[in-house]
């Protein structure tokens, strides 16, 4: 059986201070270092071994992955890292608390741009200094893939291909891999793996910092766990509901 | 003007309780780490911008260069590891001091061993624990590949097909590197890139934690230079003969 395991960062300063963040690349918070060090640290008791790891291109990931692979004493693994695996980008909600955003657009706009599978919010202005083509990181994409505000259901468009060209082929070799990534990027794993509907999968929310390991028989998922114990999970549960979408 | 830039890790824990480390795992020490983040200072002070980084699969050269890339704000890069990039096998010296040596092997065998070009020390036994091929990070090589103890000359031989296949290339392409590794591995670059002797390249130290910037025209070098003031550098390479060849 070969594993997949996925892992959500854990609190970034944003997540703390309750702005919404999106491809804003803001750091772990110290609770957010601890998250990824004690993920670690319960893949190691499991005796998880990987042989590649994937992340994104933004630190609050890869700050994860690299806590969590110094834990394991793995840190000479390979890392893969890659837009596709980014959050969900936010467009012109970014740095926005929910306060203000309630402020600026209505309770029910907010609630519909959280909740929906397929609503984009309002788009950062392609001038705006934070927009991505001024990025160095995604000098390389192409224009068209680049975006000014997704949908869950873009962000999943754009997970996905990743996963069936990059990580699947190394799955289907036999090697076990860590995915270290985001709220929504990770939701799109979870949804094609655990076929979840369009309609149901705004209201999954995967905890932070606690690996979620899918045993897999080539691509047919036979079992999944938490590395956690159900009190753990329960509690990581509530605050990854409040963290949601951000 | 394409720029390849070296950088030596920092004091390691051995480096600083006088051990010889060759392929040992061994971590940066607290001086290691400040020394790193200075080199990051360094680089970015001096608008160096790169686009892949290169290292080995030891953890004193990863974390060198994961504290580098985050003062540089540059988490986001890819680093290829390698094994061809880690340190001078040490064989069965790994883990003495300069003076356990000595009282085992005499004065004159330990001075060869440091300082000649191609003199092996004494093989690690196959069978000893510590031999790499019983390191899950060394399972993919040919078994032909896996040292047991390398004379500089050894070292050399391994580090520069990864020069011509891996990093070359890139360079050719004019994408700026960081090559962040180790004395000897870095030796085997400086020795091909400024046409040193085998004569004398056991007297070339680098020093540690001191970028030292290739300007490259293709496979020419048009200049090099370290960033670091004349003060400094002298300090450094005092100090680097010191710790040569560990």
């Amino acid at each position: 059986m070969t594993k997949v395991v996925l892992l959500r960062h854990g609190q970034s300063e944003w997540n703390r201070d309750g702005k919404f963040t999106g491809w804003t690349d803001v750091d772990l918070s110290e609770e957010g270092r601890r998250e990824a060090a004690l993920a670690g640290k319960r893949l190691k008791e499991a005796g998880v071994v990987f042989e590649t790891v994937y992340t994104s291109v933004l630190k609050r990931a890869i700050r994860t992955t690299w806590i969590a692979l110094d834990e394991m004493d793995l840190m000479w693994l390979p890392i893969d890292h890659t837009w596709r695996l980014n959050e969900r980008h936010y467009g012109a909600l970014q740095g926005l608390s929910k306060e203000e955003m309630v402020e600026l657009h209505g309770k029910d706009a907010v609630h519909t741009w959280r909740r929906s599978y397929d609503v984009r919010p309002p788009p950062l202005d392609r001038d705006d200094p934070r927009h991505p083509r001024f990025d160095p990181r995604y000098a390389g994409l192409d224009a068209g893939d680049l975006p000014s505000s997704e949908s869950l259901k873009d962000t999943l468009a754009r997970t996905l291909p990743y996963w069936r060209e990059r990580i699947l082929p190394q799955v289907l070799k036999g090697r076990n891999v860590l995915v270290s990534a985001h709220g929504n990027s990770l939701r799109a794993l979870v949804k094609h793996l655990d076929g979840i509907s369009d309609a149901d999968i705004p209201g999954v929310n995967i905890p932070t910092g606690i690996p979620l390991v899918y045993e897999m028989d080539g691509e047919r998922v036979v079992e999944r766990r938490y590395l956690a114990s159900e009190e753990e999970l329960s509690g990581a549960k509530e605050k990854a509901a409040g963290t949601a979408s951000k």
